[in-house]
């Protein structure tokens, strides 16, 4: 760390440990070992108050968070985590703050094999970059751009809970729901799918992590691949508390086009799906087939008839 | 780059080539190749506007700076660059600013042997964060704490530049000085001492780099070896427009506690100072020896004539 306040310190100080750390916090920068025959997994994001999370979300889902988003994208490429930087940037020097912010990432670091290696205190409006280091078997890392038409299209979990949470808790929907709220918990907490993303390399033909919501990544995926897909909208899999607590006409908006999921979509052979998602029940993590990939460009939404939906908005173009 | 803005992806493309690169920008995570035999060495550092530059700072600086702050923590471990990761934090979308940060930034990381390799864009208060990666033969590195009693302390090229011309730019000694002046661009453009540091390697026992002040960063290398040192202030190297341009007596604070200038701080052995510095000399870099580690804790200030010497604030104590 180079900022050198002694209670930032305490809370981010060299936990010792850590697999390949040769040397962590403490010095102008880490040492790491990447085990031998693997290659370097890097990904860096950044979340800022009042853009990616409201101001007033708790200071230990904000830790979590500035973690998760980074780890979901070591997940889309099948990798295992190893070692995260963390560059933080504060208004003011908060105990209370700094203890639940650190606990939030401490946690997900811990439970996720990510030992905190490095980082950076600044002064400044609140802003969290996360460097997630990790490594997957040369060779093996899924990527953006392998899918084939014909392939399955699948994604993971439920989509939409977390755009639906982020609106309960700003009250967008009906008024503001107070407490603890499971789609809440899903934006403040999302669940970066590493294990499984581990599970898809060799079966997935192409990953992505689903952020800036279902249908803008997907688009992504489908760039990088050269090809397009039929969605079928209907497919799209929905949690029960949306189903509770989201009006029906609200539901199919906020799964395709919601971001902050971190579920990941992907493409693989059609014979591979029902293996797949008995694989990935074992890590108690649901796959959905939502589609089929195709040979011309594009995405082609079609509802339960088959008939062309017009989805909208397609997602967040975010420059957020 | 998750932003994907078309006007962001221009500037910040997938260049191509870079040593090790598997996969870089425009997928979930780069994939890299470390070299065999080779520690990874990884720095973070956030440079926020109105905190650690002034809001109307060249933005070619601003480029180059966010890379040559973390370059300058490789330099200290004296590793070579391989890789750097972006996040970029905006107000706005500013074709002609952009412009300039991406030269400034792309011109280091070319001349450093840095490939661009992924990164974020954010909308917020502007602030980057650069993460550097690079690598050192294993067992090799620099680190700060393995100073001995008897070694000598000595640094790089001259001090307090960076502030002299940061104060110059802001005209807190006489009038704001306009258009290029060598110390503003000492501040606006810092070298991160890179060849140097490869050539500390097995002979500094211990180095650290000078961003918060000679002082502070000192202090730093000396807790971190348990050791402590006598400083001689006037044999402390200053620049010869830092002679020019500021009243003398502002110039001992300046170079003692000024941050920002970038060079290496180190310590080894008396033995080896002169074939260093005639190394150095080699690589267009003056090295000088500015005291002696000793055993006793604590940074002892003596002035020409071996009287002790109260040098007030000790650098920063940056949480800034």
């Amino acid at each position: 760390m180079a900022g050198e306040f002694e209670l930032i310190k305490r809370y981010f100080a060299d936990r010792g440990g850590g697999a390949g750390v040769v040397l962590g916090v403490g010095d102008d920068a880490a040492l790491l070992d990447v085990p031998e025959g693997h290659e370097l997994v890097a990904a860096t994001d950044t979340i800022v108050a009042g853009v990616h999370f409201p101001e007033d979300c708790p200071a230990r889902a904000i830790g979590h968070r500035a973690l998760a988003v980074n780890l979901s994208d070591l997940a889309a490429m099948g990798a295992e985590p190893r070692w995260a930087l963390l560059a933080l940037t504060l208004p003011a020097e908060d105990p209370r703050w700094l203890e639940q912010f650190s606990a939030g990432f401490h946690a997900l670091a811990a439970r996720s094999g990510s030992a905190l290696v490095g980082g950076d205190t600044t002064r400044g409006p609140l802003a969290i970059t996360v460097t997630a280091l990790g490594s997957v078997p040369r060779g093996t890392a899924l990527r953006r751009d392998g899918a084939r038409a014909g392939d399955a299209l699948c994604v993971s979990g439920t989509l939409g809970d977390a755009a639906a949470g982020l609106g309960l808790f700003r009250g967008d929907f009906t008024t503001r729901v107070p407490g603890v709220h499971p789609l809440i918990l899903r934006f403040e907490f999302p669940e970066p799918r590493l294990a499984l993303g581990r599970a898809l390399c060799g079966v997935a033909t192409a990953c992505i992590d689903v952020s800036d919501g279902l249908l803008a990544d997907v688009g992504h995926l489908l760039e990088a691949s050269g090809v397009g897909a039929r969605l079928e909208v209907d497919a799209v899999p929905l949690s029960v508390p949306m189903e509770l607590a989201i009006p029906a006409e609200r539901r199919r908006a906020l799964a395709l086009a919601g971001g902050d999921d971190y579920e990941l979509a992907f493409s693989c052979a059609e014979s591979a799906v029902e293996g797949l998602a008995a694989r990935a029940a074992e890590l108690g993590v649901q796959v959905t087939r939502i589609g089929r990939i195709e040979q011309a460009a594009g995405l082609r939404c079609v509802d339960a008839e088959g008939a062309a939906f017009d989805p909208g908005a397609r997602g967040y173009e975010h420059f957020r």
